[in-house]
């Protein structure tokens, strides 16, 4: 990795490992799930508060942020660190996802991703050097490269898609790495090629023989089998620097972390946590709560027997329920600081499995919970 | 007061008092600003939070807790302190403000006040007997009788409409006081009559006969002005018994605070701190700050300079104008907590000027700071 950053991996269990990168921010210990914060702001939840539940590092949209206030005023600001208070290592994503689910008319050729701005209408063109460029102006710790991102492609031409975009984005990567001047910032590249075994390795090993500073999984969690998904995943790390961290994107239900964990993956990031807090869907040991459910009316007890989140601390799901009954915000904060307290301390209880070489039984437990039989 | 409440006057400056109310669950330093959290809660900030800015009493709206989720699941929960988590003293209203502001056909006579549910729009009657038995029920330290809310009335009949408002107010407060029971829970009654002195003499007169345990004044904040208001106050407290506490119901803003504490008041509420913050005001030293307005989109100050809450402490004006330009709940928090702070803060600044015996500079220096020449 360049200077200023270092992976170390402290211990293994199987697939599975533990570490700590470093970062021009502070050390992130790994496994690690990091919490979004679309716009520099975890819905609801202030930077003081993320720290005390044991938040390492946290991800922005870079495509959110360039519209709404813009990379430069970010980087006059102090960039994200200085911009949002939460001084401790970012990641920012490429603004290729959001520019292709969001933004009408879009397009993708060789130079890049060609949409209509939702704000203003405007055509707007995303290239690769232009995605490093305005994450260099946020100033994350951790970039990545723009990919092509598609919905799971079905049909007779399925792999035909597949392999373009795969190809595609290997040839973006490049170029990316080519614009990446910052030294502050690590950049990862991102393994592309739908659910087909043959492209993903090609994807890897493409990327492998480019060097990045951590690779990413993209284009998963888009309706494959979670055990299609952790084949996918390790047979890349069988191609990809091992020594070198691994980001598996969008995925972050306490099952895909651990058959993530399982797998050999180092980071993750993901909206579930934090999103279904706001819909009332309370993360347990036990499996999931649907605490606006009438059930849970007059419930006195915490979300979570034994969490030691704040919102646990000294609040009931029946006063969770009725907050967000009530429409009054402070029910969205207290599920989502425990929903991301829960998913958290299912990461420092990871690594310490994997330390002690129980990282199976642990994966294990997980799954059952989440599948009651 | 009641076994278990007591109200000790520590320091006079002029007819500014500090002092200490003791009710069962803790004491309140006086001159004391109680937060409205109208469902229980306050909008976006969390129990404990508020305990670390330094409040000290919260006010439910017991009209809304009647709806939402009802006294009797209130009561199942553990009264308001087990229900929220805030488990120091709670105050509540009467409900009756809001039935006649929320409710639809609403028609008071000498029974109640008769209104249209706006839930279900069924007819129900909230009678001073039901406005103490709700309170009860919802189980804060301190409750208050049910009085007749008007409008500042105007025109020939202005001084009969206040007049027939405040006697049945009266016979109200009366039939409130032979209906409450509870040990544990203090009953204000409520001067009334408009702006005419002669008519809130009398009620003050009536109330003081009655013997309460403290006295709020009602009515007030409706449009004439502060110099009228603080001299109707004034000269309330010269009939009221000088060892009870008094509260101004629904002022907060800095300069009504001070001058309130000038006039003799302990308690006061207000949603003003809350819902400027949501709407972007921030109150500083230096009077207001828009911080919506195009002239913070990249100020890097902190709301306002030597603050000592938790968003001063690390987020900016840029920030909180983002996040609230985003639509991000957050940037609602940090202001609310920033204003609630303030005032809490005027308060402990009250609290010692008048130990001191200075408080008559803190109230100007305030009065001026909120309007600038």
């Amino acid at each position: 990795m360049k200077p200023g950053f270092a992976f170390e991996i402290l211990a293994r269990d199987g697939a599975a490992r533990s570490g700590r990168l470093h970062t021009p921010h502070g050390v992130v210990e790994t496994p690690a799930f990091l919490p979004v914060a679309t716009y520099g702001a975890v819905r609801g939840v202030d930077a003081a508060t993320l720290e005390s539940i044991g938040a390492q590092i946290l991800l922005a949209n870079t495509y959110h942020l360039h519209e709404r206030p813009g990379e430069d005023a970010v980087a006059r600001l102090g960039g994200l660190h200085g911009f949002t208070g939460w001084g401790k290592p970012w990641l920012t994503d490429s603004g290729g996802f959001q520019v292709t689910s969001l933004a009408g008319r879009v397009r993708v050729d060789e130079a890049g991703v060609a949409f209509a701005s939702p704000l203003d209408g405007r055509r707007r063109l995303l290239t690769p050097e232009r995605a490093v460029e305005v994450q260099e102006a946020l100033g994350a710790d951790l970039a990545v490269v723009l990919d092509e991102c598609r919905p799971l492609a079905s049909g007779a031409d399925a792999e035909l898609v597949s392999r373009v975009a795969m190809e595609r984005t290997l040839r973006w990567a490049e170029r990316s790495q080519r614009a990446h001047r910052s030294k502050d910032q690590a950049l990862f590249g991102i393994v592309q090629g739908g659910v087909s075994r043959e492209l993903r390795l090609a994807s890897a090993r493409g990327l492998a023989a480019l060097g990045f500073d951590g690779y990413a999984h993209g284009g998963l969690g888009l309706g494959e089998s979670r055990e299609r998904r952790v084949e996918l995943v390790a047979e890349a790390h069988g191609v990809l620097p091992a020594a070198a961290p691994r980001y598996l994107m969008g995925l972050g239900r306490p099952e895909d972390l651990v058959a993530g964990v399982a797998a050999g993956v180092d980071l993750f990031d993901c909206v579930v946590p934090t999103r279904h807090a706001r819909h009332g869907v309370l993360f347990t040991r036990e499996g999931t709560l649907a605490v606006r459910s009438a059930r849970f009316r007059e419930d006195p007890r915490p979300p979570e027997t034994g969490c030691d989140c704040p919102t646990c601390a000294r609040h009931t799901r029946a006063y969770i329920h009725h907050c967000l009954r009530a429409n009054e915000m402070l029910g969205a904060r207290l599920a989502t600081v425990h929903n991301l307290r829960f998913t958290l301390r299912l990461m420092e209880a990871a690594r310490a499995a994997i330390a002690q070489g129980r990282f199976a039984a642990l994966a294990r437990a997980v799954t059952e919970s989440a599948h009651p039989a």
